[in-house]
């Protein structure tokens, strides 16, 4: 059964009251502070906090939707989740009269999204990206270390992340400066020096971190899912000419730290639930630290959007799926925790790029063009890499039956590089 | 001439009124607060701006001294950083009378250290960690890869790095659990699972960032001293067989993240100048951005002493020098920005190992032990890697003319690994 709010949600909508993701915005006239999306619509917590409607035993005395992250609520863990997410439910049902009959309340905490400003939804202290799709990690091995040897024989074992960069994560919308760099050189002329001439994308998503752990104290797989609050579009911008120069041998750098983008809504767990799914059978077996009672994906439809400079439509590049991951989310964060490591509320841990098995499901233009050696057909025109102007559109959505769980969308621009 | 304090300081201090490190400290009474060393005494700098005694154009109005992190004092730039100085170095003078002859202020500000506890200085926004020691490349690669290929072509035309871990650094003093986790398997058995065998301690320095820069503007490596505030001691605890195992292709991970130690107090690069000296020759001449008019490395005595469980004596395990790093730290700066990386107030870079040319000047065990194949004779007995019980103290001192500018201690103490 479809739930229905008094708030107008169209059939297409991304937000309808199944879903319930969480923001946060500022607007010319509110500070930064927490929301959720509904229809068009934001639903300013704040508002509703202050308003005394969060009345059960976790938030009725907190101030985490008072705060300009959500850093201290996804902090306060599943239970607290729970009671907000039926508390919103509850009042943005047609049912409810709460909010529904009272006009000056309703205008105060509902206001519409074209108005508002989206901000990242949480401060990362520390951004971890893994490399968990299969048909990325064999598309990339072949390319760089040929068909026999193409996945390292530790992937199968674990899943393999690398550390990133925290400061240069921007919210969906902002605008990317095309990276300079160095790359290889050709025979014996020094480095290449210049604008990235190998720019791309990566399709990703990435689970925000809910209470996290001690220094020291590992999170057991099978507890694993009350430590992600929900999960976001991430688009990892990738220099593929800086990277390749400079990986060898403490893996990427300056080819991914120039920026990547998040979608503002953190669709929760909760919301997710209805589209789980078995995740891959894995062979061989993972360590016991790594084996789950319940190995879950979730069935999200991904998409990914390119803009050139002077386009009018969207052309698509891709589709892939969440549920193509070899790794699952709680398996990451057994693995990140095992040898004592702490995640804290609000830390990201990207999934890697999502590609699935079909040549038309790969996540980055590096797969798509094999490294620049064939082209795509752009606007009529032969295309391998970004150019400036380019704008890059992710989206992601579940499925249900009449509504949609959506993530809305990550976009971002590329904008010449600095001179 | 030595400068004179009316607070004793010992001929043999690391903390004359040459050094003035930073670093934040709190006692039962006392909430977290900037202060600086001064001989056997921290000096509260937020009492003294309370009292208005921080009185030039930068400093009268600020709350910096009122933070319970450095990040926004760092933030404010090297105008500021003199002032402080300056004036702090004036009050503690032994000519000055304001504090000297005033009791209850001087009571108040000056707190014995050994009554109060350090913490980080700063909030670490991220952590990178770079590999800038020509020597400690050399010895791993040649270990791991073979003599004719021991430094990668890389190495020699940009200072590699990786993003580090900030959620498991840790203060001097604090415990370091050893981290459980996988390693090489061996034949066709599953992988290795279970305590570290190849526990580690890595000698490294760290910078740590000033004022920083906007998302997509590069700092000019002529400039970039301006965005460095100090430096301190760095311990980068590494698991090298869980290192070993995980990192192709994406660097070191889990190897490194369980943990990394820091020293309390951040010395000034105005403090350090008197040691000052010519970096090292680089030869391939490095590309312009990374050409420096003025290329400083800086004479600093380093040591590294260890002692196990019932041992009441420490002994040296190594010294080295921060001059025989290759890569600047400006130029650490100009190569992390150039893709437009934003660097943050309080972000740390760490040098990498700093091994020196000497066998005796080796920077960590896999160095010094050439990963476990010969061993080190430790209270007479045979030893390659770290011991539960062993407690690992850095130390590093700028030997002055009648005084010394030091950076204390950095330790940790291994403790069993999580059951």
């Amino acid at each position: 059964m479809v739930l229905k709010s008094f708030v107008q949600v169209d059939a297409d909508s991304h937000f309808p009251l199944e879903n319930l993701p969480y923001g946060i915005f500022k607007s010319e006239q509110q500070s930064p502070r927490p929301c959720v999306a509904i229809g068009e619509f934001v639903f300013d917590l704040s508002v509703i906090s202050s308003a005394g409607l969060f009345n059960g035993p976790f938030l009725k005395d907190s101030d985490c939707f008072h705060q300009p992250s959500l850093n201290k609520f996804v902090g306060m863990g599943r239970p607290a989740w729970k009671e907000a997410r039926t508390t919103i439910q509850k009042l943005l049902s047609v049912d409810e009269p709460t909010l529904r009959d009272n006009a000056i309340l309703r205008e105060k905490s509902l206001l519409p999204m074209n108005k508002v400003q989206m901000l990242l939804p949480t401060v990362i202290g520390d951004y971890t990206d893994f490399f968990s799709s299969m048909y990325h990690a064999r598309n990339c091995g072949i390319m760089f270390r040929g068909p026999e040897n193409a996945v390292n024989s530790n992937w199968f074992h674990l899943p393999i992340a690398y550390h990133g960069r925290a400061s240069s994560i921007v919210v969906s919308g902002t605008d990317i400066t095309r990276p300079r760099g160095q790359s290889h050189p050709v025979g014996n002329s020094p480095p290449y020096f210049g604008p990235s001439r190998k720019l791309d994308f990566e399709l990703e998503m990435a689970a925000v971190v809910g209470p996290g752990n001690e220094l020291g104290k590992p999170v057991d797989v099978n507890e694993a899912a009350d430590h992600i609050f929900g999960l976001v579009l991430m688009n990892d911008w990738s220099a593929r000419d800086i990277q390749a120069w400079e990986c060898v041998p403490l893996g990427p750098f300056l080819g991914k730290s120039f920026g990547t983008t998040l979608s503002p809504w953190i669709v929760t767990l909760d919301a997710l639930e209805p589209f789980s799914c078995d995740a891959p059978k894995q062979e061989p077996q993972p360590l016991p630290y790594l084996a789950e009672k319940n190995s879950k994906n979730y069935d999200i439809s991904l998409e990914v959007r390119i803009k050139s400079a002077g386009q009018e439509q969207e052309s698509v590049l891709t589709k892939s799926n969440f549920k193509h991951l070899y790794w699952t989310i709680t398996q990451q964060v057994a693995h990140h925790t095992i040898n004592g490591c702490n995640l804290r509320p609000g830390d990201l841990l990207g999934t890697g790029t999502i590609s699935g098995p079909e040549p038309d499901s790969l996540g980055c233009l590096l797969e798509l063009t094999w490294n620049g050696k064939k082209s795509l057909t752009l606007n009529g025109l032969p295309r391998t890499f970004l150019e400036d102007g380019d704008e890059v559109v992710l989206t992601g959505v579940c499925k249900g039956d009449g509504y949609n769980v959506g993530f809305g969308t990550c976009s971002g621009k590329i904008i010449p590089a600095h001179n």
